[in-house]
């Protein structure tokens, strides 16, 4: 459903603008695992959303990841040269298109969700922005460039990830409770779920980029040690990150007890963000 | 008001993306001529609206007016020096903060908007959106490049300035009615005045930039000619185009017709930019 709505959604054009297009198109469609829209469409579920109504926003989420893929990825910032097994965006179509390509993303993303239920939009267009601005991804980006190459302590390695990261995996699963009209304390739960996963998540980026090669995890390997980034695994070693990676993953889980066996599948994609290969 | 409200919107912080922060203030605080925020003012006005309701938008159309310069000048795009008479954020910040300050600003801009009357966020989303987007700004964007240096007709020269400039000055005018409450109708004539005037503004800017001296307009001045960028001056002298501008700006005031002597405003800013000087 997601696949077809983010095609819907970014539709092939002849006009003047058809590169800028092609280029997010070519990003989107490159096979990301859609993790923030599995989040919130699974959360929205569990609390007796209609999927239909919650599409336009999960496609919102994942253009808002594409976008700071692409924009991460140039010269000047990680200079990425492969992503999801093909070249970047910038490697493909140049720098100019992939700095637009990063913007219409990020500028579709909201208007997508102005498509939700009127009475939801303010409320989803907040999270969203605030998620993904400096109180939130880019806030954790600008860190992860200015502590490159430092000696980092644990407090800025967490504000990293769960800015970096965090951010938008929290909001994945508030806006899809949301957009089902929770109640505050439901969503508190759920805050917190989505919090321990977002760090969960990071790590095993961090434990991945260290352990793994590039024809499993489709991006280059090894690049936060080239880039001297602040890791878990630099500041911790691989056993230990592992560790905490499993106990936030326990953590998390333990956000959803209320909810009783309904809440399997948030409960499945935690144990598969805990085993993550790629 | 615009000012004051910005400012808000905008505050200093001491946390880890204080750089980033201090990047977008530098840009938005260079002092613009504001001409979005007052032209949505001034239909608000006009079609009743009350002006504190309005101001989130009219500060949300200055960030993504800024973040649209912001990433214009970067390297990759124009490489500006020179903007509003200080260095370009880039050479102040470094790309990385630039580029993460342009995408900050355009994420703050529909934070901003999530702010307005609930019952007109989702129509004042899909406005800033779909005119910032590939149908709008970023379309001309993608155009300009890479027309630059090549021989254009009137049919291309004509979409790049109706969408670089043209789609974000009419989105103004509509939302500043769309706040208000405005019928369709008065929103089909405030939408041929908002369509003159900004073919109207681009086409006096490329005067500029052939004419004026950058202690003047306080960007790099005969940038387009050394870009080989498609001008009106480039096609049809600067005689020609000021005449055209001109044209433009009457055009745009017969949109008004209807409106009477209470249109005074916006035939006022009409006139300014058909005499702009910087």
């Amino acid at each position: 459903m997601v696949e077809k709505e983010l095609r819907r959604l970014l539709p092939e054009t002849k006009g003047l603008e058809e590169s800028v297009c092609e280029a997010m198109r070519y990003s989107v469609f490159a096979g990301g695992k859609r993790i923030r829209p599995v989040l919130l469409l699974a959360t929205n579920e569990l609390c007796g959303g209609n999927t239909t109504e919650a599409l336009p926003a999960a496609c919102a989420l994942e253009m808002v990841h594409t976008y700071s893929l692409i924009h991460d990825d140039l010269p000047a910032m990680d200079d990425g040269q492969l992503r999801r097994g093909i070249p970047t965006t910038h490697k493909k179509f140049g720098e100019a298109i992939a700095l637009l390509a990063g913007d219409a993303l990020l500028t579709l993303a909201f208007e997508a969700l102005s498509n939700c239920h009127e009475s939801v939009v303010p409320k989803l267009v907040y999270e969203m922005a605030h998620a993904a601005g400096t109180m939130g991804m880019i806030g954790g980006q600008v860190a992860d460039i200015e502590w490159a190459g430092k000696e980092v302590e644990f407090p800025t390695l967490e504000y990293i990830h769960s800015h970096k990261t965090g951010a938008l995996i929290t909001a994945s699963v508030r806006m899809g409770a949301i957009i089902a009209g929770t109640d505050t304390e439901t969503l508190k739960s759920l805050t917190g779920y989505g919090h321990c996963l977002g760090l969960a998540f990071q790590i095993a980026d961090d434990i991945l980029d260290v352990e793994s090669d590039s024809s499993i995890t489709g991006k280059d390997s090894r690049s936060d040690v080239a880039l001297n980034k602040a890791t878990y695994p630099r500041l911790f070693g691989v056993a230990e990150s592992r560790r905490r990676c499993l106990s936030l993953i326990e953590q998390s889980k333990k956000h959803l007890a209320d909810f009783g066996p309904r809440a399997g599948m948030l409960e499945a994609i935690a144990d598969i963000v805990g085993n993550r290969k790629a």
